[in-house]
């Protein structure tokens, strides 16, 4: 029986946003992390993040302490189950505050993916492998079927999770060999010019990529005059997706999608407002074959994945590991999207937002079942110089992670260096 | 020109979870407001709140503190328009925590309340006049479309604001005389045993009550119970309202409203998930013309609203003044509401609620031409003794405020009794 015996939350910030990565239609950030660590009666220390842009970073680090209580003191093997995540996403007070959404929602994701790291580094496994191996009833208990049970029971999550058994080995060696197929977003920041759009688009093609995505949401000639350049240097059969970062309307959405059609995209991300589930629908359906509405990186919880897949809203969905409450409320959506037959292509850059979905992925593939076909996760080139077992990319694909735990623990020198507002990269 | 020069934020909680007021199926509060002065170049002082549920109002300050920069050296009228109120909704780093939900909306509001307020000060005005007074464009300017445009336009809202001023003077006179129709909540908190809920009840009766609401979503057996008592005392014209808090999933809501509509409620409040609109649909589907649903209190923002409308899934619309981003924002939701034709009842309680929804309802029937009929103010008498101009209530309706500004400026005696931790209330 373990216990969790110690936490302590850091406010790690990094400077980004002067050099315009990161930067799109809607944000411009300091890319950051509050940072959770947990010791464990055992002796392991456990790590776990959610991902901020900057500013307001202290508001998620101080809802990580107003959670705490729930954990600290509390089982490892209780916190995941949904019962025990449920105390953190069902305080009678806190949950005010939500409900299951935004500063909160988000603290109680770094807290418990903390805990499942725990369990992963205790059983020596990496966070897929751990799930992967772990029984069907112990994966079903981890989900709180709470406000889904009209889109996936418990039993309907057992038939997916025991008919994702067969063909396991073969998978895992497979995938073992050739890697989980990826894309990358570092071509075509908002903030970037034209020419090191170009060069960036070169570069890539060369490096291997045969998906690429960029920013739009900027005056649409702009937009259709970048998504042209990228066309021409990664060729017609290259994927190219589009995000827009929630910039539009519903109707502007679709008529600017009417012009930038064109250039081919495969999915255009965040064409809306995030919570606007019928106006994603409405999206989709002007789309048709032609293009995927894909969304999901500040989806709020499960109960706005169940829609966007109920209302046909979404041809691709796009999973974060650490803005939902943690592994078991991720279980869900990924079992959802099985259910309702979306693709997963998490979402990932920012701050370790890649080491957490690769597991996620792998998971999918390999215990789900779920085959590779439509399926990629995202690839940032940034930051990943700070964690200890940062991804391994080859070819343009993430490779088997091996190490045990959830891969989100920073080095000691970068939280030093980058503590806000204490460390040196702020103080200076 | 008036500028605002200075912010102080206070931590304010009552401790109310002990006896029981406030219980539900989800919620166990110490009822809480995250309180708001701000100073001006003219020397006015501005008050605004937002309320929390106790445990994470510090989170809902430190927004406030974080959102400010947005708020101090800026002026009155510019944050007054939809692009002022934008800087705080769409800040490029803060907007990464909602987006425009949980603890910085609610933080957003309580500073846009309170700019609004200082602007009925200065006004001489209370709220509700400072609103109906003003002319459709500038009341126009101060909403931001963005991301509701598809539901409701510029043009649009200033037809039916223009339209509103037909009849105005007549209006104004009779509800002078008359107050505005409310239902109480104080008879029926999960908390109470059948003794109270029966007496208070027929007390509530006796003090003129023709509409009150319980609370469901315990064991169903005993809400039907607790149901039959009430109806008892109450008798068969009243109206009966029930409020699942959210506890209810969305075929659980169905089947445990096919036993309560045997008691004839009026509507259904929160049966499922705040943010479930295509769930709340079906509950009112299967519901048609015997019942309707009514949701809100905790919708995180106008495009939520507009959802709920656009879908058909609600038959009562029950804004909260400060969950969302302040006055602008709840003149979208008033307007998208009467657009499709769906009555408005304000949800109040709390801290400082019923002071702030009286304006918006006062409003929506002066300036707005919304009929009385449908249409009731939330009632709970809890904590107005800690206000300067607390509401009036004669005859179950409530009396128009008549003292300048938005009603929500506690006593500071209050303040000091109540300041969490340091409070005499918490510290002793």
């Amino acid at each position: 029986m373990t216990v969790i015996t110690g936490l302590h939350v850091h406010d790690v910030r990094f400077p980004t946003a002067a050099a315009g990565d990161g930067s799109d239609s809607i944000n411009k950030g300091d890319y950051s992390a509050t940072y959770v660590e947990l010791t464990a009666s055992d002796g392991t220390v456990g790590t776990g993040l959610t991902f901020t842009n900057g500013r307001g970073n202290e508001l998620t680090c101080a809802a990580v302490e107003a959670l705490g209580r729930h954990v600290v003191g509390h089982e490892v093997a209780e916190l995941c189950t949904f019962e025990g995540a449920r105390t953190l996403t069902a305080d009678v007070q806190l949950r005010w505050l939500g409900p299951e959404k935004g500063v909160i929602h988000m603290a109680a994701g770094a807290l418990l993916n903390a805990v499942w790291d725990l369990r992963a580094r205790a059983a020596g496994r990496p966070m897929w492998q751990l799930l992967a191996e772990l029984p069907t009833a112990e994966l079903v208990a981890a989900i709180d079927f709470r406000h889904i049970s009209d889109a996936l029971t418990p039993a309907g999550a057992a038939a997916i999770l025991d008919a994702g058994l067969a063909g396991y080995a073969e998978r895992l060696k497979s995938i073992g060999e050739t890697g989980f197929p990826s894309y990358t977003t570092s071509v075509g920041w908002l903030g970037y010019p034209d020419g090191k759009v170009r060069a960036l688009s070169a570069q890539a093609v060369k490096d291997g990529w045969t998906a690429v995505k960029m920013k739009v949401g900027g005056p649409i000639d702009d937009d259709v005059r970048r998504a042209g350049i990228i066309r021409e240097e990664i060729g017609p059969d290259a994927l190219l997706m589009m995000d827009a970062n929630q910039i539009w309307d519903v109707d502007e959405a679709i008529a600017n999608m009417g012009r930038l059609l064109a250039f081919d995209p495969y999915w255009i991300e965040e064409p809306t407002h995030a919570d606007d589930v019928l106006g994603h629908a409405r999206i989709q359906q002007f789309l048709g074959e032609r293009c995927r509405v894909a969304t999901g990186e500040v989806a709020a919880n499960r109960v706005i994945f169940k829609q966007l897949l109920q209302a046909g809203a979404i041809g691709v969905m796009q999973i974060d590991a650490c803005r939902v409450a943690g592994v078991g409320e991720v279980l869900a959506e990924l079992l959802m999207a099985a259910k309702f037959g979306v693709p997963v292509c998490p979402h990932a850059g920012g701050v370790g937002l890649c080491e957490y979905v690769q597991h996620l992925s792998f998971f999918d593939h390999l215990r789900i079942g779920s085959p590779l076909q439509g399926r990629m996760v995202e690839y940032v080139d940034h930051l990943h110089e700070h964690f200890t077992d940062p991804v391994t990319i080859v070819d343009g694909r993430y490779r088997l992670p091996t190490r045990p735990g959830y891969s989100v623990e920073l080095k000691p020198e970068s939280i030093a260096t980058y503590s806000f507002p204490e460390g040196p990269a702020w103080s200076a």
